[in-house]
């Protein structure tokens, strides 16, 4: 089937990206307002860019009235009106629930941490708290956000944040910083209502050597 | 463990970003050069960004050298010396040992499709074919590319691009464009040689609804 963009409908455009972009990480994203209130809000738009400098971006979409979600606002760069700072604790099974609770749409300055029941533990260099309860955390800070789809209610917005610190709970990594994906027990986001575990691994070679390898599923 | 980001080598902020931001989707990406020879290469910095444009990016690092890798050089605009164009297939079990044997690096020019065996169909709306035995792939035509990282030698690279046109094999969706995950059997990428498939899936209400659920994994 081949399906040209410019004749579907916004909500089924949406859908055809979750449903085949996967599986997607999870941002579990904690802000506060330049008033000082917290924010949670989990993000699957969201992965790493680069090591050099360590960058990491998520993608707010807009709401259907076009208003920018709150974390948005709070991580925009000062100029703009935010902190310019945000963490990014990872979503584990442990948090399964807490992380689909918090996509809860709560008035601006209400705290969905409270709402789902978590707490947080202070950061080492910016402002917003990590997810005490969540064994990773990317301490950044706004590098710019890149507006996509111009004046569009529905426009995607692109925030990228520089790594300055982060906290790993010691069991997960070794003294090489490679992490133990078993103990992490990470969460991802597929299509409609659908998450993923990261139970079901496998390793294959890079390049040229991975063509000699066996089908991990044994087909041959 | 807190670790301060300005005390690590490149090396060790990668690994902890390939081992923490998981499980990521995989972005199986053909381009053609200006000169019209095809180029597949695989990528896991990649993710959807929004739907209104129909927006998905992905983040080409440079090597080590400094220089720019074939996908990047041939993605970017016209004016930047590439086509301005790509293509996002995505990546399966039935593909694994292509996908990491396409990341064998080759000359500028010379085909990954050839090395690891897979043909490609023509796309409907832009140059760069799609791999043929991929079940999905999105037409893209890109909107802009973002340096992070300035003069870095391992500077990363934001490829936006605005999706155009999508094939979906037919039995992976249904006529509200809902894929079946089952089907469509896609992998995603962990820390250093590992693959997760998306086999062990749940499912979660979004918002308040979740914190009444059932704990997916039966911790209570």
């Amino acid at each position: 089937m081949n399906i040209d963009v410019e004749k579907l409908r916004v909500a089924e455009r949406y859908r055809l990206l979750i449903g085949c972009v996967v599986p997607r990480p999870i941002a579990f994203v904690t802000t506060v307002s330049p008033q000082g209130a917290p924010n949670l809000a989990p993000f699957s738009f969201f992965n790493a860019v680069g090591s050099d400098p360590m960058t990491m971006l998520f993608c707010p979409g807009n709401r259907i009235d076009g208003s920018e979600k709150d974390t948005l606002r709070n991580a925009k760069p000062e100029a703009e009106g935010g902190t310019g700072e945000f963490v990014v604790n990872v979503a584990t099974e442990e948090l399964a629930r807490q992380v689909a609770g918090a996509a809860e749409e709560l008035e601006y300055g209400e705290s969905e941490l409270e709402l789902v029941g978590l707490t947080t533990a202070a950061s080492q260099v910016v402002a917003p708290p990590r997810v005490a309860e969540s064994p990773v955390a990317f301490e950044c800070v706004t590098e710019q956000v890149i507006r996509t789809g111009g004046d569009a209610p529905l426009a995607g917005n692109v925030v990228l944040g520089r790594v300055v610190q982060v906290y790993v709970r010691d069991d997960l990594i070794d003294e090489r910083l490679r992490t133990n994906p078993e103990r992490l027990a990470a969460i991802g986001r597929m299509g409609g209502a659908g998450y993923v575990t990261t139970r079901d691994r496998f390793e294959m070679p890079r390049g040229r050597a991975a063509l000699d390898a066996e089908d991990p599923f044994g087909r041959g």
